[in-house]
């Protein structure tokens, strides 16, 4: 860290802060410098932006988006007061892109997407136990009521998806995209599926398989550690929960073709996955540092792009973005509480990353920059359909986790 | 009725019978024309098209699209077995265009959207009355049980709206398109709020406000008689349920424009439309003879020309594209009931052309040709959305239903 290594401020310094004050007018922050120097905040401060030295405040001031974060990892750049306040503040200020940026990610090929995914989720099983509830679940969960607790909630999120597409006992299922596999194994348990489950990462497959026999269902699961794009056979339920932001636009018309090619002609589906209202690239330090080559597709994409080209109707659409806020307040808590131990494992600068993505990500649920669809599907040809949503909700999910 | 007026076919009139056959190879009907002469049919028929005349021949040839419900409507076109079945075989046998077609519908501008509303909605209260249920709901109902009555259903329908979108007393809501103020009033009545509606049919309006008036509701349900767009002030809902297919894809920005003008901070709304998967004109003798200026909209338009643009989060979607096709059913059962009151009314040729319309939709929706989406939206920026779905169903529709 190099905290207090820039000496006294110039006014060359000094200007660059008042630019970067200038900038940032409508946020509620105070940016004082490395030797006290500070202009004077517009707007009632709820936090204070510290600039430790001139290379935060010279990178930060050319390229925020990228450099905020780089600063705030390495320590250049600190904050004091309410960092999800003042992350709240910056997205409720930023203009929401009115048109289409035409912007494309590059394709994510098997192997790119294999180097992607390793990045991430190699990270060691033993970290995300710290922070993670206690079937591993690593994406948004269903609070069935808000103060319900985290266990609770992430077994709920997995009734809900097998009830909106009314899993059957014997069903064959295709899961693209499976973590340490808790959903494969709970469709299994719960409801007497047949589960295919792809995941990329060697960790989470060797996690996963040992479940499956330490639990005797790997007569009913098998984990697959390959792309899903190379799964074949027929199915009567696809289902995809946090994998489509790793997919990138380029790759969506080649998802839906794998969809119609999986699925039995009454077959069902679910895309559960963090999206957009407006198309455009995540931000480019969260895809250089946490989610290198990830992409939150807009609902119109996932319809226009992905079900639609290939003769699928959208059934039902339910957006659970408060509750990815609620996810991410319960996982920053473990998170903090395991920060020592993390630091241990890794360094004081990947700590602080990921405190920055985890809040980060929380201010984009809260304030509605980012949401989190679930979509149901069928072959628009299916009349086999869930007649009413009857039966979907699940009073029933508290009970199961405290069994 | 020109039936039996183009003496004995000729050879030219055979072979255009069997380019007709040909270019229909996976339709299971029989072509027969006036003279008897037919073409045996590739595949067992589940109906006979009788060609009565060859102004009828020649036409649909030319324009099957247009002129198969110009030649059915005069009786240059008669049909003999399952009509359901054909049309569905139709919708079956037709190519869903898989590439975005780039046509756009012709603005509707104040005056025209009057008149398009004039030719379908002022046919007379009468007439509607024969067919429609006790409340004269005109959209699609919602079955809580598929063997449940057309009158609980479209009570249903309403409760179910009114609960998406969690209606509570004193809310003031602006509805756009209100038909004949059966919902406004169910809003006033049932859940105490206050409701601006919009409409352009002078019959309907008429009628509504006598409604109003009969049941003391009228200081809570104001009936306008004009356009939505003209509609000023604040509202807590901006409900529209079938009138987006009128508004036509030119003006979907203006109708995005009105919610956001409309709207709290705080406001819901809900639109209710029969949707599309693929952009696409509706059929054209659709647009001649029952729509003028109808366009179904995809729900990735609706995203992201309306909702989107505006500052607005899909929260909810439901597909009832089936219980479309059963409110269809039921109304086309009392059509026919009624059918000789309503050629008296009007003719049998405004009976035939109308008959067409009820089974060709139905026939759309059965074979998912057709949607109906329930969107419920909020400005992205508002926290005070429903937390999950729980309490949103309706088992206590039967009950009002009954009462």
């Amino acid at each position: 860290m190099h905290r207090f290594g820039s000496g006294r401020s110039t006014p060359l310094d000094r200007w660059a802060l008042k630019a970067l004050q200038r900038a940032s007018v409508s946020l509620p922050c105070r940016f004082v410098l490395w030797d006290g120097f500070e202009d004077p905040a517009s707007l009632p401060p709820v936090a204070t932006i510290r600039i430790n030295n001139r290379r935060a405040l010279y990178s930060v001031l050319w390229n925020a988006d990228l450099y905020f974060g780089e600063g705030y990892m390495s320590g250049g750049i600190e904050i004091d007061g309410e960092l999800l306040a003042a992350l709240e503040a910056v997205y409720r200020a930023s203009p929401i892109p009115s048109k289409r940026r035409w912007w494309r990610a590059a394709s994510n090929g098997l192997s790119s997407a294999r180097d992607n995914v390793h990045r991430h989720y190699d990270l060691g099983n033993d970290f995300y136990r710290l922070w993670l509830d206690r079937e591993m679940l690593y994406t948004c969960a269903y609070f069935p009521r808000s103060e319900s607790m985290l266990e609770e909630a992430q077994i709920a999120k997995m009734d809900l998806i097998c009830r909106k597409v009314q899993l059957r006992s014997g069903e064959r299922v295709l899961e693209a995209g499976c973590g340490w596999g808790a959903l494969a194994l709970f469709m299994a348990r719960q409801y007497g599926a047949s589960v295919r489950a792809f995941n990329l990462s060697a960790e989470q497959v060797a996690y996963a398989r040992q479940r499956a026999k330490d639990e005797h269902l790997d007569h009913l699961v098998d984990f697959v550690e390959d792309d899903y794009r190379r799964a074949s056979g027929s199915y009567d339920l696809f289902i995809s929960v946090g994998m489509l932001e790793h997919v990138g636009p380029h790759d969506f018309p080649t998802l839906g073709r794998v969809i119609a090619r999986s699925l039995t002609p009454n077959g069902r589906g679910l895309l559960h996955f963090i999206g957009r209202n407006h198309p455009m690239p995540l931000n480019p330090w969260i895809r250089k540092r946490i989610f290198p080559g990830a992409y939150p597709p807009t609902l119109a994409e996932v319809c226009s792009e992905i079900l639609s080209p290939n003769g699928f109707s959208v059934l039902d659409v339910e957006n659970l973005r408060l509750h990815y806020a609620e996810t991410l307040a319960h996982w920053r808590r473990r998170f903090e509480a395991a920060s020592r131990e993390i630091a241990g494992m890794f360094d004081e600068t990947f700590v602080r990353a990921w405190q920055l993505y985890l809040v980060g990500s929380q201010a984009a649920f809260t304030t509605g920059w980012m949401q989190l669809f679930q979509v149901v599907y069928a072959r628009s040809t299916s009349n086999a359909v869930r007649w009413t949503r009857m039966g979907t909700e699940t009073p029933w999910a508290s009970n199961i986790a405290r069994s």
